[in-house]
């Protein structure tokens, strides 16, 4: 059935059903906050035809990688989620059952942190559009900003760089199945929130984010925020052994994409210096993903890349522009 | 100059540099609840074209309506607005000017209640979408939901019934200017913020709502929550004089829509019986907007309508579909 056909009402009664929404039913959700902590809150927008495509990814996708982003930012702030709007623009011509696959694909990541959807709206609009908001706690003042990076502090990065963008051209080329794992780190993207809790609890992370802008993007934004510089070293960064095999066919420049391949969502993390043995134990508590060492915070600003030969190279952040 | 000459990055900074956007720089905005009191949170989206035309109103006026319809609804809870977070899809082409008279027009809204604009994201879209999430506190446990009408309640709504749409009457017949008033309650609703206190205050509210959904519409959601029915007296709904005048040319009935009208943003509350003088002083306090006892709650479900000749008759919920 299309939502042309069964309604606004009718879709939010359907939704109500399957219990998938809590707190249908009023003008705004209710929630007791925990005493003693703060709240943080992330928003961020997905439009089709700008962020995804639907012959790209199916809907169950769409709405775990919908909340995926915004778990990301609150793993990228040493916060636990604690619950989601969902606001969906929705063509009348759009099947009951994918939405239904949405809250599924959604419901479904969102199940493994107790954080329910509380409430959202839906519209009708000419291509299918999401935006959701997250909100979480973290015991007062130990949010993790990204302005709190210190010269000498160590730069450590979850899981493999560049897989997303990979994934992403992998598709424009037409070719997604040539690395499944690429395909599902561009559509299925993983929060890294367990990891983040325990390097947070060690009391040794100065500053994090998350990679949705690119490494380079995202360690410019600690260095502006924190008023440093950073050297990376090349033959630290990870990288999927098929980025460079792919790389070859597809004519892709792995280190490119590692420096600037957006959508990664791993977590970025300026570490007091020396702390590698408790990063290890860490490593050994939480596996997937891995945690690796790529570099440091200086004095001054911008990034300075050591290449393999050991000659250095100044790194220009190029985030994806929208407009 | 256009935000696509400008990009993303840089209207960002634009934004931050003139203050409207607190908390940019970080992955989550982070604030401190206070305690002992209850979160609430609400989600609406406003799509060109489906909510809105550009050439209808003016991107100030959308800002203002934009964080209105959201904080009507933490009116409607009877609770104090704490921040917004606003994510827009923005067309290429849309001028910069236009963003900033956007924001300026929310904040001037927001500025009232001292609510900052606390994160978002802005995206590229093929036309211009707003997606708005307000939170708010209110006292632990002393939110007023729709679920609480008692047979025997009054029924109470602000202010007058059918003016927004009567506004988006005019604007699809070409005359906008033809009632100024209908015009502004269309394009910039006021959310009745102070009266939801004071009644709320006073702890004889048992069910509230605000009307974006028409009179008929949201009592039928305090009646399908409650699980009771109401009785509207037609002589006693109140009406702007003009609703009446402009009919007879427009050929619209004024009591359909003042019945069913959508996007009034009044507050609808279920009152404990008897307490006239209580609203009175109210009405004092808060003038405007006036408060106008219009039926009351019964056993059963369903509503009912008392005609000006005593006559009886039942009133459907037809609320605007939006697929």
């Amino acid at each position: 059935m299309l939502i042309g056909d069964l309604g606004e009402f009718g879709l939010i009664e359907r939704l109500r059903e399957l219990d998938v929404v809590r707190g249908i039913g009023d003008d705004c959700a209710v929630m007791t906050p925990p005493e003693g902590f703060d709240l943080v809150m992330t928003a961020d927008a997905l439009i089709e035809g700008v962020h995804f495509k639907h012959e790209w990814t199916d809907w169950g996708r769409l709405g775990w990688k919908a909340v995926a982003v915004n778990l990301s930012d609150i793993a990228a702030m040493a916060a636990a989620p604690a619950g989601f709007l969902i606001t969906l623009g929705l063509r009348s011509d759009t099947d009951v059952e994918d939405v239904i696959e949405f809250y599924d694909g959604a419901s479904g990541l969102l199940g493994l942190y107790r954080a329910p959807i509380v409430g959202g709206d839906i519209v009708s609009a000419p291509q299918t559009s999401i935006s959701v908001t997250a909100f979480g706690y973290v015991e007062r003042g130990k949010a993790i900003t990204r302005s709190g990076a210190l010269p000498g502090d160590d730069l450590w990065v979850t899981n493999t760089l560049g897989d997303a963008s990979a994934g992403l051209k992998l598709l424009q080329a037409g070719h997604p199945r040539a690395c499944p794992a690429f395909y599902s780190r561009h559509t299925r993207p993983v929060p890294w929130l367990p990891t983040s809790w325990l390097v947070a609890q060690t009391g040794i992370a100065h500053a994090m984010i998350d990679t949705s802008d690119g490494l380079a993007g995202d360690l410019g934004h600690i260095c502006d925020e924190s008023g440093v510089g950073a050297i990376l070293d090349e033959s630290a960064l990870p990288m999927a052994p098929e980025l460079g095999q792919l790389g070859d066919v597809m004519g892709w420049d792995p280190l490119d994409l590692a420096l600037h391949g957006g959508e990664d969502y791993q977590l970025l993390i300026a570490v007091e210096q020396g702390h590698d043995r408790v990063m290890a134990a860490i490593q050994e508590e939480i596996s997937p993903p891995t945690l690796t060492r790529i570099g440091r915070i200086v004095e001054g600003s911008g990034i300075t890349m050591v290449r393999r030969d050991g000659s250095t190279v100044a790194v220009q952040p190029r985030a994806f522009q929208h407009f």
